[in-house]
């Protein structure tokens, strides 16, 4: 049996997910994969710190979580440190990073995902930031040692769209990408095919938390960008820089158009996506009006989507959540199941 | 440079879809995988037989097999052999086999099947006679042997619903299977959505060359049945014989009930499934009245689909081709490269 000690950076929604799901298949991945996931160490600026060699129970672990403080109530040491101090001195094999998302800088999660490979971890990643903008570095550096990154998570949680793309259909020859890769802006719209205005639909997306306090990166596009932009790199191989992606996001539609766009049997969507034009790939986002017969139109509410064109299949579309602790959880335990029983999957 | 010898069983549609492909990426796949794949084999009753150890040239070989006996007057030897002959004759490390289908025993391709494994060479089949009915004994063969069995051609041909259910989707749990699994069938509901009698839509597939001159197969649900046995034992693990699964057509739909159905905002589409019930697995092939917000009503068409019903992600669908030359053709090529440069694929 392989032990697998994980530090996490950040305890919250994802990290919670992932442990629930790891405590209620432990004996299931032990025996399938012979492989025990333990985790050891954990820097989280509000739930706590840990560190325990031995693997914490995760049941106590997921528990003590649910309020401030409590991860320090739990045996085993709680050391006074930041995410970054963790990883310079956690005793572990692979590092979860579950910090918040910055698509401007990709900080403080560059500087740690950096860090751990630096320290010889395996890096996991659900943070579009350091992958939309620092996927190239970190690779590299992977690379040199033979470790792996592993982002499945960071488009559509953990429907496995990235995993599809990139060793299912890239022999299919992709000529272009079109997906439906937000939840909050697609939950709007399809509000709005009911009658609520903009802003009533964007209050109900708060309201029911898809959407965030200030929804600027939601709602003008910048969330699906960074998708766009990590499709591009792992999928298609291109370079995209997030600053070359062309973005519209959905705060110029009125309830007017959605309605006329109904009354001729369309829909409106914010759609990423890849085309090749003029010899490359170029990457958008913008509110499109689709036909009721396109794959993409049907997909409704906070469900996302990606269809894929390729030369030898046509167009196959994926559809599946695109958030959710549970969601995302999976998304991260693929990953490690991939980088440690590589025969066990894609 | 690893060459792969191939030996074919079957010249039609789908190998000449395979050996287009093969033609036309034969750079790529050298680069990118290291790996040549050679014709040095085929037996095929109607355009001619082949033996050449260093492999035929793919284009002249294409050209040839348009016509009737024209692969016998391509270089090389012409040997005077049935399927089996050559099976037990030629050079190859791969057996293609493409025969006819037969649903009730499975036969002659799965004495192909058996007696290549026996020589010793890896299997691939798009064929659901020998999967649906005689998985188990094929697989036991090819363990002993630690030999491979390809098979993602016998549902939705290169759509990759086999390897994201087996192995991008099991960890999540899956609770149940629905699938629009045969394209004739659904072409026909689609038609009949349009004013089509039943007996017009028939005849409009079997023009368009989707439906046979006996129909049986699909309108009857055989063909969706063998699909549902094969998702059952290669997805869920589960032996369900064709015999028990429960089998509606789709001949005693009416156009009055499509219409009352889209008048009502449904659609009726024919549709397998497996389900857990009273703690196993059922199979089932009818025609349901689905919503038309469920994510297979939208599925029109020849189209075909999967929606994979998970504990820990929800629904996750997949829609694309189910049936074409070069669809199913690249269906072999991906269990190719899976059985020869494995790291490369899922």
């Amino acid at each position: 049996m392989q032990e697998i000690r994980l530090a996490l950076v950040g305890f919250g929604n994802v990290a919670q997910g992932f442990t629930q799901i790891l405590a209620e298949h432990e004996e299931e991945y032990a025996r399938k994969f012979d492989l025990r996931f333990l985790i050891v160490a954990i820097a989280d600026p509000v739930r706590g710190s840990l560190l325990d060699p031995d693997g914490v129970d995760l049941g106590a672990l997921l528990q003590a979580s649910s309020q401030p403080g409590g991860i320090n109530s739990l045996p085993g040491e709680h050391p006074d440190w930041d995410a970054l101090q963790m990883i310079q001195s956690a005793p572990a094999d692979a590092l979860v990073e579950l910090s918040f998302t910055n698509l401007t800088t990709g900080e403080p999660a560059t500087t740690y995902l950096t860090e751990a490979l630096r320290r010889n971890m395996n890096v996991i990643t659900t943070n579009k930031g350091p992958i939309a903008l620092h996927y190239d570095q970190l690779a590299a550096l992977a690379r040199l040692q033979d470790l792996h990154i592993g982002v499945e998570g960071t488009v559509m949680s953990g429907t496995p769209v990235l995993r599809v793309g990139r060793r299912l259909l890239s022999n299919a020859g992709i000529e272009r990408i079109q997906g439906i890769l937000n939840g909050t802006t697609n939950f709007i719209l399809t509000q709005m095919e009911t009658g609520q205005s903009y802003t009533q639909a964007l209050q109900q997306a708060q309201a029911m938390g898809y959407a965030e306090a200030d929804p600027a990166g939601d709602v003008e596009g910048f969330d699906a960008a960074a998708k766009v932009a990590i499709l591009a790199r792992l999928v298609l191989g291109e370079n995209l820089p997030l600053a070359q992606i062309e973005r519209t996001g959905i705060t110029a539609i009125t309830l007017e158009q959605v309605q006329a766009a109904a009354a001729a049997g369309n829909r409106w969507k914010l759609i990423g996506s890849l085309s090749y034009e003029n010899g490359k790939f170029k990457g958008r986002v913008r509110p499109e009006c689709l036909p009721i017969s396109h794959p993409l139109a049907q997909v409704s509410g906070a469900t996302n989507a990606i269809c894929y064109s390729t030369h030898l299949l046509g167009d196959v579309t994926i559809i599946g959540p695109g958030a959710g602790r549970l969601q995302t959880g999976y998304a991260v335990l693929q990953d490690l199941i991939a980088f440690y029983c590589p025969e066990c999957i894609g």
